[in-house]
């Protein structure tokens, strides 16, 4: 029962290693992806996990099926913006340090008890949740709570508008880097910062959640901004 | 043809004395004020400073004409609030700074053109009209102005939601404290700085122009935060 590996992470390593081909020119555009059952014997996982990866590939649209046919390479290139919206991955990875750190440090000295609560219960609903669009929405609306709980009005006006933003980076992130689970740990960390009451910790633990999106993200935009 | 004095800064001198005799209990709730006539006398100008300057007292709702029965006090402290729709005069200063500063400094390095031509152009028509409503107007385009041309979409809408706010309160400064000729020559600085592509000068001309706001604004807020 415990071997092919199942489940998401056993589709993680089969799509890291497929992209990292593609993406390295390993595997050329036009060329067919070897079978299911000779990825699922490669990589040791089920031919279920197999088949959530090439979904996974596809919605970066690096691959294609074609009924009957095969999973062919038709780009080399994740196509997947990061922005959304009138929002550039630029724009949010600029502005949201600015509107986000000082708004969680505001939140660590106002929140409600309610509020405090209310960031706990979708710290604990992202670590429970297996659906990632669930764990997407919970994301934007724990950063829209934090800029609710500040008690400025302004803060979360702004962390308002860029919500939908929020929640589509959110998303291409998830599926290419597998934020999800250091993702969890560090809204935990802000949320028992702003629960203590530290405004400090709050912040500096906003400021590493932020620097280590910005990481992910950074490289990732480098191509767009090329064009 | 120069005596007595004319014009806004004669009515100014007006204002300010019987605002802070108003406000300092020298003329009491109740109490009526001098005449027009006696008014022109005791300050040197003319019987329209004295009207407008009653005006202004009427607008902060310190005093009201009663026709035939001459201009009583109806309250000790200006009834105007700072802030505006969602957001307080809290709000705004708590906030503005992190959004308007990097944005200045942005838009040092990325301004057009066009925007750095219109920004000058904004601040040669602040100072060349004599219309307060106009003047407002003229300050919140210049500060929405500054964001869009920071290239950030985040700051911009951020600014954009406020602009309402921003009105109101510079109008509500410029009638209690005569900010407009200091306000014109920060917007300058801020232009100016922009202008040359100095980011570190933005940021400091911005940092500067939100400091004197603050400084206005934060003892006159002070009875509202007390309730």
């Amino acid at each position: 029962m415990s071997s092919p590996a199942v489940g998401a992470r056993a589709a993680d390593g089969v799509f890291d290693g497929l992209r990292e081909d593609i993406v390295a020119g390993r595997l050329t555009v036009g060329e067919r992806l070897p079978s299911e059952a000779a990825l699922a014997e490669r990589y040791g996982v089920s031919r279920p996990s197999v088949r959530e990866a090439i979904r996974s590939l596809q919605a970066l649209g690096l691959t294609r099926t074609r009924t009957g046919s095969g999973t062919y390479v038709v780009s080399d290139r994740p196509a997947l913006s990061l922005g959304y919206g009138d929002f550039s991955p630029r724009d949010l990875s600029e502005a949201r340090p600015h509107i986000e750190v000082p708004a969680a440090g505001l939140a660590a000295e106002r929140r409600t008890e309610e509020q405090r609560a209310e960031l706990v219960a979708l710290c604990d609903r992202m670590d429970a949740t297996i659906d990632p669009e669930e764990w997407v929405d919970l994301d934007s609306r724990f950063h829209v709570l934090v800029a609710v709980a500040s008690g400025n009005a302004v803060f979360a006006r702004a962390v308002g508008d860029i919500r939908d933003a929020l929640s589509h980076q959110s998303g291409v992130v998830n599926l290419i880097a597998h934020r999800r689970e250091p993702s969890s740990r560090e809204h935990r960390a802000i949320a028992e910062a702003i629960g203590i009451g530290s405004a400090i910790e709050a912040r500096e633990a906003m400021r590493a959640h932020l620097g280590a999106v910005e990481r992910v993200v950074s490289p990732l935009s480098e191509p767009a901004s090329r064009d």
